[in-house]
C-alpha cells in the first residue's frame, strides 16, 4: 500500500509546508511526493522544515499540472473543504482512507491537496473519483496543509496497523497477574493486619474490607506487586507484634 | 468533552510550535492550554504560526511544573516514544483517545507532551495514568510536537463525530437513484440505439451488452443521470434514422 500511494501538492506556496509535508509523510511511512507548480522548490525552508526526510523531497516529482501528476493513477482522491453545487462522492478522512487501501491493492492511487489559500479549483476536483472531508471545528475550520496531510498518511497508515495493535494497555506486562487465589490470601492478610494495629475493630467492621477489596479489585495486580504489597504487610505485622510484646512485659514490669 | 480536556506542552523550545499547536487544538475544537516552563512566551512567531487561534493562546495557562499543570486532572495522559524499562500501562493514539473520552465523562483530563528533543522524563511520565503512542515509520520514528497534537486531538474528535458521519460517499446526493425496472428500459433501449448505428449486430451480439451492464450496474445511476443517457441515445437515434432515410431516398434516386 504504502509503494502505491502518491501525495500531490498543487500550487503550494510556503517552501515550510513542503517540508512539513515531506516530514508528515515519511512518519507514516510515505514516499512519493508530487509537486504541481510550487512556487518555490527546492528551497531551504522546505529542507529545513523536513528534518530527516529530505529524501523525500529529493525524490519529489515536479510537474506542471494535475493531470499530469494522476496521469497514472487508476483513483485519485482530492480534499475538499466547501460544499459542492453538484454533489460529487465524499467520504471523511477515516472512511476514505478505507477505500483508498482497497483501491490501492491493485492500482496506483492519489492523494491531492490544494493551494493553502485557496484549495483545489471545481476543474481539479472533477478529475479525482472521491473527494475526501477532514471534520474540523465550526470554530475554527482551516487546517493548515500539512496538517490535513499529517491526518490523512497517518489515517491510511492505521488502516493497516490498527487491527495488529495491542487492544489492551498491559500486552507487554513484565510479571503475571495474580490469580483469585492470591489475591484472596491477600486480602486475609491485609485484614489481620489492619487488626494487629487496631485499624480494624472486628467487632464493627463496617464496609472496610469491601471497600479495600473494590480499591484493589479495580487494579489487575501483578504476582510482583503482591508480593511486595505482602511483603509490607508482613513487616507491619512485626512492628505490631514487636510493640505489644514490649507492653506486655512493660505492664508485667509495673505489676512486679 | 472538548471543555474537560486540556492539552499540556512541557517546556516547548520553539515557539513556532506552540503556535502550531494552538491552531491544531482549535481546528479539533480544543482550547486549553497549559504551557509548562516554555522557553519564549508569548512569542511573535507563535501568534503568526496559531494563524486565527490566537485566542488559545491569549488564554493559555504558564505553570512552574507538570505537577502543577494536572494537579487538578483525575486522568493524565502521556506521550511516550521509547520503551520503558518497567513497562506502564500504554495504549496506541486511537484507543488511548477511547479511553480519555470515557474518563472526560466525569473528570479532568490532560493530554501532556514533551520536549522536541526528548520527550517527557521518567518522572514526569510516572505522574501520567496511561501512556500513549503514535505508531510512526521504522524508517522516521520522530514526530513533530505540533502534528502529534494534531494526530491526538483529531482522534480524540473523531472518537465523539464516527458514529454521526455519513457511511456512504452519496448520502447527500441531490437526486435518487434510479430503480432496476428504469435501468433495464435504459439497457434495452442502449441495445436499440446500437442496433441503429451498427455497432451492435442482433446476429452475433457476442458479451457487448453483458459488459455494457456491468460498467453501468457499477456505479449507481441516479434519475437525472438516466434522464441524460437516454436522451443521448435518443438523439444518436434520430441522426441514425435520418442518415438511414437520406441514404434510402439516394438510393431511389440512383435506382430512378
Amino acid at each position: 500500500m504504502f509503494e502505491k500511494v502518491r501525495v500531490v501538492l498543487v500550487e503550494p506556496s510556503h517552501p515550510g509546508n513542503v517540508g512539513a509535508v515531506a516530514r508528515a509523510m515519511k512518519n507514516m511511512g510515505f514516499e512519493r511526493l508530487y509537486l504541481v507548480k510550487p512556487r518555490r522548490f527546492p528551497d531551504e525552508e522546505a529542507t529545513w522544515r523536513a528534518a530527516s526526510a529530505g529524501d523525500v523531497l529529493d525524490s519529489a516529482v515536479v510537474v506542471d499540472s494535475l493531470f499530469e501528476a494522476l496521469s497514472d493513477c487508476a483513483f485519485a482522491v482530492g480534499t475538499s473543504a466547501r460544499e459542492r453545487r453538484i454533489p460529487w462522492p465524499i467520504l471523511d478522512a477515516r472512511r476514505a482512507s478505507a477505500e483508498m487501501v482497497t483501491r490501492a491493492s491493485q492500482s496506483e492511487v492519489a492523494l491531492v491537496f490544494g493551494r493553502e489559500d485557496r484549495g483545489l479549483t471545481n476543474e481539479e476536483l472533477e478529475l479525482c473519483h472521491l473527494h475526501v472531508n477532514i471534520p474540523t471545528s465550526d470554530a475554527y475550520r482551516s487546517l493548515n496543509l500539512a496538517m490535513a496531510v499529517q491526518i490523512l498518511c497517518y489515517e491510511l497508515r492505521m488502516q493497516v496497523l490498527f487491527e495488529d495493535l495491542p487492544e489492551s494497555s498491559d500486552s507487554d506486562w513484565d510479571a503475571p497477574f495474580a490469580d483469585v487465589e492470591s489475591l484472596s490470601r491477600f486480602y486475609e492478610h491485609l485484614e489481620q493486619t489492619l487488626i494487629d494495629i487496631a485499624f480494624l475493630d472486628p467487632a464493627a467492621p463496617r464496609q472496610l474490607m469491601k471497600r479495600l477489596r473494590r480499591l484493589y479489585n479495580r487494579i489487575q495486580i501483578d504476582e510482583m506487586e503482591l508480593n511486595i504489597l505482602r511483603g509490607i504487610l508482613t513487616e507491619t505485622q512485626k512492628v505490631a507484634h514487636e510493640l505489644g510484646a514490649l507492653k506486655t512485659r512493660s505492664t508485667q514490669g509495673e505489676a512486679e
